[in-house]
């Protein structure tokens, strides 16, 4: 029988086409597949816990495929950076049970949103965060936040083209935290919407420039209008940041 | 007469060959110089607080020149970063007294050396921190840099090629933190030698590995003999963190 093998992987979003495969565009999936067959001499079929956009960034991101391929986990993990372009390395090869799945085995995610707040922007960020000149007062963001924590159908917030039965999602925490110039959305759930998080991010921007009322997060949940929310923020701010397959590591806040 | 203008600025080292004009090669100057001519309509004569090397990054750098320009600082910011490549920006620009010179006036500055220390690699840090697979030891460290603090004799610390009349300098601080996977060896003296903290951050990392025993850093400075030292770290990992032009601003460390 062959094993299921569990990857955990860090890319630079800036240089790819998102996660999934697309004819004539360079993604992550790609790269892996051809570094794959590089280094197990096999065509693998990978299973991934999401598919991230154009430009978006994975601290953490996981994967897993069958492989009859006998090497040690550690040398698999040698033989992958060794081939894999300088903006992917792996860092996490694993032996799962057969029935593990990336994506339906997956119990929650946390991604967050990095915002240069400055008048100039930052070199080192041009691709790694969105640069916001006026202040941001993240205290208020903060408090305005903890709305979106809860069970609630976040259609508000699902851009459209998405192809999912239901939008009802349980988001567990949701903070935004100053580090001196660098401001950070840091959000975990169950599970997230096709643009979900940039929404979210673009709203609290809106509520920070005035444009929609702090206190309003609640009525646009409730409205399940996608255009009562605020603009989907861009992508060089956003990093899947951990994926959890455990309930104890989303309660432990590991 | 003339203006004197002080600009403070923050670059990504990559894209460079060093701060200083060189011929046929790209360099931070050389693009200021050329955003200067196009905002200022003049032609500037550039004096700057040090000269990075290729590859070396700056979070505050500063340079001074004089102008006739009349604009208003604020908007000589908005312009220069408006013509300057995307891995440069201005985020300072003051009026100074004639006297005031970026080199001669600088009373001490602070380099930070960021070391990625995990197994594997990280895309984010291809360029911006050395990468050490092998587990450093912080504390061991910290402890043996103090050695580094005092007025002393760096000549053991001093790549040749240099040709600087006194190879005695005062280093106020130099501490090693660890901020979970990344490792920052941050030093702040009234002057730096040529490759003086490579050096440095090399004879800690020979430190870490063996090669150097943690006592012997003060018999190294008392050796001036470059031999005895460690390797030349490469310059990804080191950022002018600040300048000081204040005493009271090194000693508050503000």
């Amino acid at each position: 029988m062959p094993r299921n093998l569990k990857l955990t992987l860090r890319y630079d979003g800036s240089a790819f086409h998102g996660w999934q495969f697309q004819p004539n565009c360079i993604t992550v999936e790609e790269q892996l597949k051809r570094a794959c067959f590089q280094i197990l001499r096999e065509e693998v079929k990978i299973t991934s816990c999401s598919r991230t956009d154009a430009g978006v960034h994975a601290n953490m991101f996981c994967c897993n495929f069958k492989t009859n391929c006998e090497r040690e986990n550690s040398k698999i993990i040698q033989g992958l950076n060794a081939v894999l372009p300088e903006s992917v390395a792996v860092y996490g090869c694993d032996d799962v049970s057969n029935d593990f799945h990336a994506r339906y085995s997956c119990k929650g995610k946390e991604y967050i949103y990095k915002i240069w707040n400055e008048r100039q922007r930052n070199p080192f960020y041009n691709k790694y965060a969105l640069h916001f000149p006026r202040i941001l007062d993240e205290a208020m963001l903060d408090k305005a936040a903890k709305a979106f924590i809860g069970e609630h159908d976040f259609a508000s917030f699902c851009s459209s083209g998405s192809s999912v039965l239901s939008t009802v999602r349980t988001v567990y925490d949701f903070s935004v935290e100053r580090r001196d110039k660098l401001v950070v959305f840091k959000v975990c759930a169950n599970g997230f919407l096709y643009n979900m998080v940039r929404i979210m991010a673009g709203t609290l921007l809106d509520i920070n420039d005035g444009k929609i009322a702090p206190d309003s997060i609640s009525d646009i949940i409730n409205s399940k209008k996608r255009e009562r929310a605020g603009i989907t923020a861009p992508p060089s701010g956003l990093y899947l940041n951990r994926v959890f397959y455990e309930e104890g590591e989303i309660e432990s806040g590991k």
